[in-house]
């Protein structure tokens, strides 16, 4: 037995290794698992063969003070092993693993409000080295803090590059064993996975999806294999507290899964991940018609948020009446050029977006899709950004960090989206609208300060006066504009 | 018996005009109608009392040649009455009343296609003599071709004008006499209709709407008063060739009438109007909210086409799915700038809406709302119009009447709205897209032109090649371009 530390911070990552049988195939032969306990609560979690003998069980424990461990398993060797380690603070800046909190939002475990401000580099692990580290430091250089990104490497336009490693291991003619996993591939994924908690980035991760098309074949393997894979992905991942769950993207276009083939492995996710971390599933759309977008059904119980595909961010409100959970766009297009519909917004079109979503209660993510001449695109490959909304997805978070907890839409007598605490804070975004001024209806007894802002010149400006009772705001005729009020007395 | 024309054009308006009694109320104990012959075909329609004694009977004509006609009444003077007249050929211009063609467009009697491009002066002819000149005039120098005007006059914001008369006759209390109407008021309205039929402009007549709230009262009359006022409506307008009937704006705003009043009102608009003008109804919205949006049900034989209320123009193939009729947006809002989020939306947006509706198979229609000085404000007064849209809609028109007539919605491979002629004729908007080049999969048998529209700037740019085959197109990096492809050989 062997403790990787004997150590560990709240929501850090406990890991033990045991030495076992290297023969036969024990990626399905060896299970191992381990019961946790602090004081009278019990937590079990599944280890995993790493390769050469070692198998290893991950543990992230929850509450500070001495935990208690048993091993259990068919093989002798890795059963009936016991021990003890002793769980610290977190460190700054560790909050724990995000929750849901309400039908808006999440909150870190510590009680953090987390506001996702994502962005989207599919198969960026699947990269040289070069270009991973350079996503890393325009990650670093940028406000996002979660980042959606496949497991399964991607087979799609402008990206046929050829990863390294893949999550199983090859056979000999080329092909791939299904029955045992790469544990190189899993090392590096996890690395991956740390590199973006040190950087405070949430890692959306993509279990399945369909730019594979049979290339590999990873998008049609039997259920059988599907599930083993996911095992073996929750038994290695679950214990990294910036783990999401994002059963696939575009699910709907692999043609292969029926929508039980979906209901099973969620439930495979939310039965083996010990700590419930964010589940949810992403849709295609076809075309620009919206009768094209069909939705897995958000309100069975294993879908903790929504992660949708739309190009109408205004529909928020829809959604949330039917199914009562937070709402993340995770795709709304991307800011770029490319031929494709979906790829060739403006910057003002995504920093729109974004706002449209932030001020009907909703979160959307970003993505870029310029041209290159070596088609380094940031939404498949990461690499460079070229566009100009992330500095103004920043500021609009910077914006969102300063708001109330607990703000909600206000719907009605507003007529423009809002967000806000009644009588204590409001902000409203006005998109193509460009009223010359707005009468709001403030209460008598109190006073607020009124700003404007230009969401895309990342301008506040403060008006001179404050606001009592029913006041006429001037605003500038243009596009873009945003209101802040806040009470100060 | 006098019959005010002896000869009349096709789709002109034969008028009969009658002498009866006075006394009592004859607009209520005093029916009147008549049977009009050509050959074995016979079409009834009801006159009208006009004061004075005076009663008068209207026809369109739909054939050349002789028309016989008889009138019936219970009132023993204006019984029995007979005579004939004939029907020459139609003047320069006269293409006949607008009749729905197929799911997507409106076509002339005479099949000339009508694309509405329209616009909405809802008081207009409650203003002042020399508001409703300079309405006439912007209308000429503009190139709008259906207005959409109400019978009744609006008390609402930046709308509290009085007008001289009122369809009801007034009671010496100052209240109205419903069961009189008041023949000078229609007779304005009358002119005025007949000013938009010189100007090529159809008459979208509102017949109810909410702007009252009970201020006249006209909004919350009782059903036998409504039915009574549009059977006098109809026997009076019917007969102009330039009428559209729309049974009310944000009829669903209109709290204290049923869905069953409005079907009720709609069929007798269907069986007292002898010659089909086109019949809808206006929905309103609330909020930015989707789920807002209540459609009365267009599917129900009585409506001829949808007239819509939405900001989301990206919705018609949805409706058309539904209701397979054509689509008029007649509101996505206004050009201008008053604070409600329905009066404040850029010349570039109203003019984006209009080319998003025309690419999906639907129309748009146009309203302005900019903040004045004495509240002259074009959506709702007419007079001058201030914005950047109306140009750049009719030129949008004027590139549509020069498409194919039978051009349809192309879904499917081109990724973008497009409508066209298959290998014939494709018009393509890419509204907020900006892709920096498309591949298009033409025929390789053919020959194309390609054409740059910047939408915003009115330019058309032809490249210098023709196209064959599958065509790689450069495009300009900004927004509101559109693509028009044309085979030449």
């Amino acid at each position: 037995m062997n403790m990787v530390n004997e150590q560990v911070e709240q929501w850090g990552v406990f890991e033990l290794s045991l030495e076992g049988p290297d023969q036969g195939n024990p990626y399905r032969d060896c299970p191992l698992q381990a019961a946790f306990r602090f004081g009278g609560r019990e937590v079990k979690t599944a280890g995993f063969y790493d390769g050469g003998g070692t198998y290893r069980i991950r543990f992230m424990p929850d509450r500070q003070g001495e935990w208690r461990f048993e091993t259990s398993s068919p093989v002798p060797e890795l059963d009936g092993i016991s021990g003890s380690f002793v769980c610290t603070p977190p460190s700054a800046g560790n909050h724990g693993p995000v929750r849901v909190m309400d039908e808006y939002r999440f909150a870190h475990e510590d009680g953090t409000v987390f506001h996702p401000f994502g962005t989207t580099c599919y198969a960026w692990i699947h990269l040289n080295q070069g270009m991973q580290e350079k996503t890393l430091q325009t990650l670093a250089d940028n406000g996002f803090n979660k980042l959606r990104m496949c497991v399964f490497p991607k087979h799609y336009a402008f990206n046929s590059e050829e990863p390294d490693s893949f999550p199983f291991a090859r056979r000999e003619d080329d092909g791939f064993d299904h029955t045992r996993f790469d544990p190189a591939f899993f090392a590096k994924l996890e690395r991956r996975i740390l590199d973006l908690q040190k950087l405070g980035i949430e890692a959306d991760l993509i279990l399945f999806h369909p730019y594979d098309k049979g290339h590999w074949g990873f998008d049609r393997m039997d259920a059988e294999v599907d599930d083993s894979y996911l095992s073996y992905v929750l038994a290695r991942l679950s214990a990294f507290r910036n783990v999401w769950w994002s059963l696939a993207n575009e699910y709907d276009f692999m043609e292969e899964k029926k929508p039980a083939d979906w209901d099973r492995l969620f439930r495979i996710v939310q039965e083996e991940d010990p700590y419930g971390h964010p589940r949810s599933i992403h849709n295609g759309t076809r075309m620009y018609d919206h009768g094209s977008v069909r939705f897995y059904d958000h309100a069975k119980p294993w879908v903790t948020h929504l992660s949708v595909q739309h190009w109408d961010v205004t529909l928020p409100p829809i959604w949330r009446r039917e199914y009562h959970k937070p709402i993340v766009i995770d795709e709304c297009c991307y800011e770029g050029n490319l031929p494709q519909r979906w790829g060739n917004i403006t910057a003002e079109e995504m920093t729109r977006r974004f706002w449209e979503s932030i001020v009907r209660g909703a979160y959307c993510t970003h993505g870029e899709t310029y041209t290159h001449p070596d088609n380094e695109i940031w939404w498949a490959k990461g690499g460079r950004l070229y566009g100009q909304s992330p500095e103004r997805i920043a500021f609009l978070k910077s914006i969102l960090e300063e708001a109330p907890a607990g703000y909600k839409p206000i719907p009605g007598i507003y007529d423009v989206p809002t967000i806000g605490v009644e009588d204590e804070y409001y902000l409203q975004y006005f998109g193509v609208h460009r009223p010359s001024y707005r009468e709001i209806p403030l209460p008598e007894d109190a006073e607020f300060t009124a700003e404007i802002i230009d969401t895309w010149e990342m301008t506040i400006t403060k008006l001179d006066h404050t606001l009592r009772g029913r006041s006429r705001l001037q605003l500038p005729d243009q596009l873009y504009t945003a209101v802040r009020i806040q009470r100060v007395r």
